[in-house]
């Protein structure tokens, strides 16, 4: 998508140069555009752990790339087979709840287990699938944004050219995608069509990826859209001032339980309370398929307390601060994640359409996991 | 309540000083305990306006002191009764939601409605009502904390000696009232009997009172508490992790809907879809039994975006910073309630009980009110 007119991707490499790829350090956003070269599979593993790079694709195109880079670092000694195996587990290691992290690590190892060429040829291979890897999943983020424009456009129709209202929480936004985004996409296709559509951004306490980067993607793209706090939601609701819901996943269960962001829970109460259809977006990636009750069994990953106790932003003279809001002394909690039930959710979309969370539904859509 | 080991209240005069009352700044809070001397009824209202002092019985405290500034400054000069109307319409428009503001302004004015005493005599019976409603406050918040502690002796009794969780939003602590609070009243008390609690604290964007606040006056007064985003509540209650609801109200209808900060809603919410109690804390003052429907009825303040926009901590020097956490030119809205429906509430708790949230209750509880 574009910032300030050029249109960008959120992971590439450049032309002519094959020892590293790029990202942008989203830490720095919005204040600052700061593009981040990553030159080795450990610069990739700390640039996923320390969040530099976030959303469930975005981590498993940086492990893809990192595994890349891993092998040509080992150049033409022996052993490949195994640094690349190591290479995988420090990635896998890094964050405990995307499951497209350990997806995409699969699927580049598996794509060289047992190739017979040289170091060369696998590293070449582990570039082109690497890819491969992003060309999937912009398009794959382009399809799931053309079923959700289908339902933006149906809310569109009843109401005489107002802008239709889209609330969304944290950050599922092409910045966490290759292009696009899960969750955003919708919105940038109904945008790019035409349609007036207006974006609640949830800031999405406590790392704000909502107010730090939905609202940079969707103001650089010129799409209108408001920032609240994650607090505002269901009062926004009860009065009519949210038309549809649309939240990314970190990771879905085969009955369509939906890990994603802390809060996300709460605001699919709102919109069952409210009667809002609220959907949750993603590739087909992020089901996992081996689980049902997400509530039991998805393990929630707990953070620090530090990002809860202190808020980073820029002063007055655009220099970064980060300051305590809590008594220095008040122990905090911070966890990661929670998970919305099935049943609050109204539709899932994937690339491959858009289905009821339910096991029997997603089963029509997805044969191959019956 | 304590701070650092010795007793307070959260508006006070000093012996022998009869030209001024004092109360904490509360926006220098949690990082310095700040003392404000207030000399005129203008700056009573600069202090309610500008939310140096905030919650439903202190704004109506500050009034009520306020208005006794008025009469004082007003001296021997006529007109004195036109000076209080005056004075009265200007604190009821420094904000708009809390209804405590109007009755303390109310009780104060037909306190000295046809008073056919001097103008000094007036100004004595202002500030002997004031200093009455400031102790019936202190009284019946700690009526309501000993009514909530009866539910809270319920679950300790369950528990075999584990702490008791309870979740708290926003700060309805004795900050926001004389002494004891509201929704923190059963909390000190089940304390100060021995029962042990454990209280998490949401931080409650963008304000952060729960953070600033309920954090410090908790910890001040030795409680366990953990502060956590607005977010978590729900992930928490999901889990077993929270056994009981305990939130203030800035004005509750004759059918039990309660405005309170925003985002009390969504834990209400939570706390239905997972049978935890949720319990609505209140002085009869803030019931406004001309109303029945709270989220058709209930005028919502906004306030200004920079609230959300902008986040105030201290740096690592212990300097006061605000810092931008957004992109500078997205919008930003700033809803500072919600409407909670009397159907997610479990209870209402006030200084003469506890009462099912449903009109035909409450008026068992206040039968004038039929």
């Amino acid at each position: 998508m574009k910032i300030n007119g050029i249109p960008y991707r959120s992971i590439w490499m450049e032309p002519g140069n094959l020892a590293a790829f790029f990202i942008f350090d989203q830490r720095e956003l919005p204040h600052r555009l700061v593009v981040e070269k990553i030159s080795t599979v450990e610069e990739a593993g700390i640039a996923i752990k320390e969040m530099h790079t976030r959303g469930a694709p975005m981590i498993g195109m940086t492990a893809a790339f990192g595994l890349y880079l891993a092998a040509q670092a080992h150049g033409d000694a022996p052993g490949l087979n195994d640094a690349l195996q190591h290479a995988g587990k420090m990635l896998n290691a890094t964050r405990p709840t995307a499951v497209n992290l350990a997806w995409a690590v699969g699927k580049q190892l598996s794509h060289v287990s047992g190739h017979g060429g040289s170091n060369a040829q696998i590293c070449e291979a582990l570039l082109a699938n690497a890819n491969l890897l992003a060309d999937e999943d912009a398009a794959t983020c382009r399809s799931i944004g053309v079923h959700g424009l289908e339902l933006i456009r149906e809310i569109a129709a009843r109401k005489n050219g107002a802008p239709v209202n889209i609330l969304t929480h944290c950050n599922a936004g092409w910045l966490a995608c290759v292009d696009y985004g899960t969750a955003t996409s919708p919105m940038y296709l109904a945008h790019d069509a035409g349609i007036p559509i207006h974006v609640w951004v949830d800031e999405t306490r406590p790392r704000n990826q909502g107010a730090r980067l939905t609202a940079f993607e969707l103001g650089q793209h010129g799409i209108p859209h408001t920032v609240i706090a994650d607090n505002t939601g269901g009062h926004l609701m009860q009065h009519g001032m949210v038309d549809i819901c649309f939240v990314g996943a970190d990771r879905v269960t085969r009955a369509g339980d939906a890990a994603n962001k802390i809060g996300t829970y709460l605001k699919a109460l709102a919109a069952k309370d409210n009667d809002v259809p609220f959907y949750v977006c993603l590739p087909s990636s992020t089901f996992d398929w081996g689980i049902r009750d997400g509530v039991r069994e998805i393990e929630i990953e707990q953070r620090g307390d530090d990002e809860v106790k202190y808020m980073e932003g820029i002063d007055a003279e655009g220099k970064s601060r980060t300051v305590l809001i809590t008594p220095a002394d008040s122990p905090a909690a911070n966890f990661g994640f929670d998970v919305t039930p099935a049943r609050l959710i109204t539709g899932i979309i994937t690339e491959r359409g858009v289905s009821a969370a339910d096991e029997t539904a997603l089963l029509r859509l997805y044969p191959e996991h019956r």
